[in-house]
């Protein structure tokens, strides 16, 4: 775990959701805070050692999967998620001060803001039109730029609160009040973080091509030894149509018996599969285990096996 | 099957990949084309009659499943898949006529090409600021407007070679040569397509909850009865993180006796489940079917159950 | 179901464990009873009409399943299970009058009797020497004979209360006090008895050669459909060793969809599949059924697919 | 492996087909052999060392497993497979010289036997009553003493070729010709006979009770590591009616990584499962194994998960 002196990257930049995760994260509030300008470029901080850690979204509970940090993740030199954050998304409208709602033309922000506001959009501005922006923040502040082509943008209300010259338009316009984004904490391979009972394990599986059936292959690996899915993603891997990697969150940590026998199948299957860590869960919600696969059923299994294979000396084995 | 007076929809602008898509279709090239702005406006345009048909993406070999459409077609009215189309992906640069490479600072592209030339962009031109535009051609035909905000563009062939203006500074700098994009055409639910024995299924089968292992379950309903899958993809329902509906396409038509066998079984386990369309295969690749999931075999277990269940009259059944 | 005027065959002689099975039909008191000198010339009068219905024994809790009735009715004219019939099985040990336990050298009964015994005896009867008999009435009846060249039998205990010239020496000598045998009533194939919820559903499954995995294949019909199985046993096709088929009791009725459902499976499966009748358990315990295994969920499920290939007419396809 | 100086017991009599598969194991010819009146006796001549070995009949093609021996091995002092030997089985119908086959109205033999040649009796000597013996050496031998009270027997040709005053009547009276009995040699506890590549590994798993499904979890800890099985046979506890235990032989060895790692499977279910051995199978025929269930893929995925466990040191976690 880094200390007060550490050094973070998060997908920038300042003022979205994503540094809003990484102020969850204790001390990063004294840490130092650099933002990048996509998830490749934080990774990349990481990878070459300039940063301890990397804040970035991974999924949302109305989007999905966040494809460039799922993909990122998956190929180049390994790293490891250490920690997740959740954080409630909440959406307000900015313009520049004077600006009415019916005034309002063309809004702009990012992508998936926009996704999960487009009902509020149609029901409250119909008609506005939809420019693209690199970042919800980025939209935001364009609005102060000069020549911004256009009137409002989509934003967190952090941006609203910290940016002078940007007035509320609209609070919680986000068009499904319940929705949350998770983010990931990233750094290099090093110490695991420690086992607490309530542990989510993530792994990366390319479908192995050469055998039908090889989806159910890999689920069997967990459900054989309890171990549940909270997260499965398919994701190309560019190669060509039909030709998927998996992007997996099983209950427990590695170091749970049942975890590691897995991890163990799914690596005889599909030999590239990455391990991207385990870390404590952000709901500390405690995995329920059944007695059958516990560390202790798996102790006393290989316990059994192995007094099969190494026979204990001393038994006669002629007749008297 | 709209004939020569139909009138088609199209994810617009003019000039991006779903227009070549569309023009593949047979009469599609004499018929009315309406782009559309985004992938609900199409799909509303079928759902309300003002169109007979829609191409839409949804899949791409690099960049994943498309999910505006994903999400646009598993829920409102039902819609029916008719028809997939295959289109190889190549992307061009483009300036308008005296800028070299050199001068470029900033990029505009859709997203999803964005992250298909990222490679080759930072390897030739180094230092590149990406701007978001709503789409290939949106990007392209924005550097005609007055007061463009940025100096080149990513953008299909096709708008190059209709659009004057528009200089090719770089031809086929997508990172992956083979990339392709699938296509679909989308109608209101009417006649079935017909079964070519070369087929593929859409369906979208909401992950029940209340059973652990349902996903296994799922996929069970196909392996049991010889169906392979060709994709599959998770998508939150936007309920909550952790709830999600999946995306499969399935080899087979609906009028196969195991297709329809496994939609019953999913029907069961997850009542919401939509069909989704059955349709001919782009690559016109036969399915092999093993003889115990023909229709013959289905046929006569159906035909054996039935003596079962209705015993012939005429045995006697008493002691003589 | 035959009426007073029935004539029924037991696996005999009179004074077996099948004849006290028997006489728990209702009815059968009254009806005519012929003893059958072994389980194939029981289901012969079955077949041949000379009787409306046969008692015999399939399974043992101690001594496991009958193996001649297990392969008389998996081959040959094809019969229906209609009824099943628990017995507790209690042993008594008799010899002519006069005779005391010390006295006793050699002792008969029916190979399942002794192994059911053979504790008792080894304990109090030390040294005593097995003589096979042809079954336990057989052995006790042999005991009048002249010539009878052993000293006592062990049968239950309504020989010896019917026969004169039989003293019990020891009651109750059986191993397991909780012993059982299952009995079933065995018809031409007829009206299949009704529903009651508490039904049973017996199969003959030869197991495909051409696939491994084919065990779990069958087993899977049923699991996937929420049919529990009560009995599985293994039985040689007698073609070679490890050729089997399998005898199987699963829970429910051929009327239950998911039953019908999963047989419709094992015949795609394995085509010689054989069904051997639904009918009630001795034990009249209802099967709990989950939702969607339910009538409602397949009827549901079979309406909705059935709505999919037939599309309703009326529907317009063309654009206004 | 027991030297030429070597004590054996075996289900006798002499003459019958056990001594017969006795007689096929090297030095046996040479050893002591001790008849054992039943399979329990012989078992117990081995458990208290007063022989080395002993070879017992476990299943015979046509009339399935041998459940005295399936029981005896299951359960008592632990006991273990060490080798497997197949006799072709062959019968004759002898009888006292001078007899014909028209003279004959009683013949005995032992049940397995009767069982086997019923049809030929039938066809030939139609009428014929059958007198139980304990063993077909038994049924032979008893023609010789005085006041036997039935006419011919059927036995082993050995016994009639080696007992004076026996007649042959006619051979090869079985009614499946390619009939074969399995045997087994079981000793106590000690060295593993060696891996040979075309080996078999015999096991007992008791079949929980506490989880609907257990049969099918048993079956997947071999089918999901690539494990064929060639015997499975349910038998009861003998507790109470469905409470059964699985006797099942699986392809190869238990220092296969993929039979250790399955019966580690198996003992997490059921921590009652007994290992029985793993020895070479009677026709060597090499186990074909698939590339993911090899050792070097077992041996792979476990180096791979304990470097995930044990990180190398080394790697710098912090920021430069």
């Amino acid at each position: 775990m880094p200390g007060p002196a550490a050094i973070y990257t998060f997908l920038g930049p300042q003022g979205t959701f994503t540094e809003a995760a990484l102020m969850q994260v204790p001390g990063a509030a004294e840490a130092t805070r650099v933002p990048a300008s996509n998830v490749n470029a934080a990774l990349d901080m990481v990878r070459d050692g300039s940063v301890h850690a990397a804040m970035v979204p991974i999924e949302n509970s109305v989007e999905g999967g966040v494809t460039a940090t799922l993909d990122a993740i998956a190929g180049g030199p390994e790293l490891r998620i250490t920690r997740e954050v959740l954080v409630p998304i909440s959406f307000v409208l900015v313009a520049r001060p004077g600006m009415a709602l019916a005034d309002i033309r063309r809004i702009s922000t990012h992508g998936h803001a926009w996704a999960q506001c487009r009902l509020w959009v149609e029901t409250n501005i119909p008609g506005a039109e939809y420019v693209p922006g690199s970042s919800t923040a980025a939209a935001a502040l364009g609005l102060l730029a000069d020549g911004a082509h256009y009137d409002a943008a989509i934003c967190a209300p952090i941006v609203a609160q910290e940016q002078p010259g940007l007035s509320v338009l609209a609070e919680n316009i986000g068009d499904n009040p319940g929705a949350v984004t998770r983010f990931i904490m990233v750094s290099r391979p090093g110490e695991l973080p420690q086992r607490t009972g309530a542990d989510k394990t993530t792994v990366v599986v390319p479908l192995p091509e050469d055998r039908p059936g090889a989806l159910m292959e890999i689920l069997d690996q967990f459900a054989t030894r309890g171990v549940n899915l909270s997260r499965i993603e398919s994701r190309p891997t560019g190669q060509y149509l039909g030709h998927y990697f998996f992007s997996i969150d099983a209950d427990g940590h590695v170091q749970d018996a049942r975890v590691a026998d897995a991890l163990a199948g799914l690596h005889r299957i599909s030999p590239a599969t990455r391990f991207l860590g385990s870390y404590g869960r952000a709901d500390a919600q405690k995995v329920v285990v059944a007695p059958h696969t516990s560390d202790e059923a798996f102790h006393a299994a290989h316990q059994w096996v192995d007094g099969i294979l190494q026979p204990r000396p001393g038994l006669p084995e002629t007749a008297s």
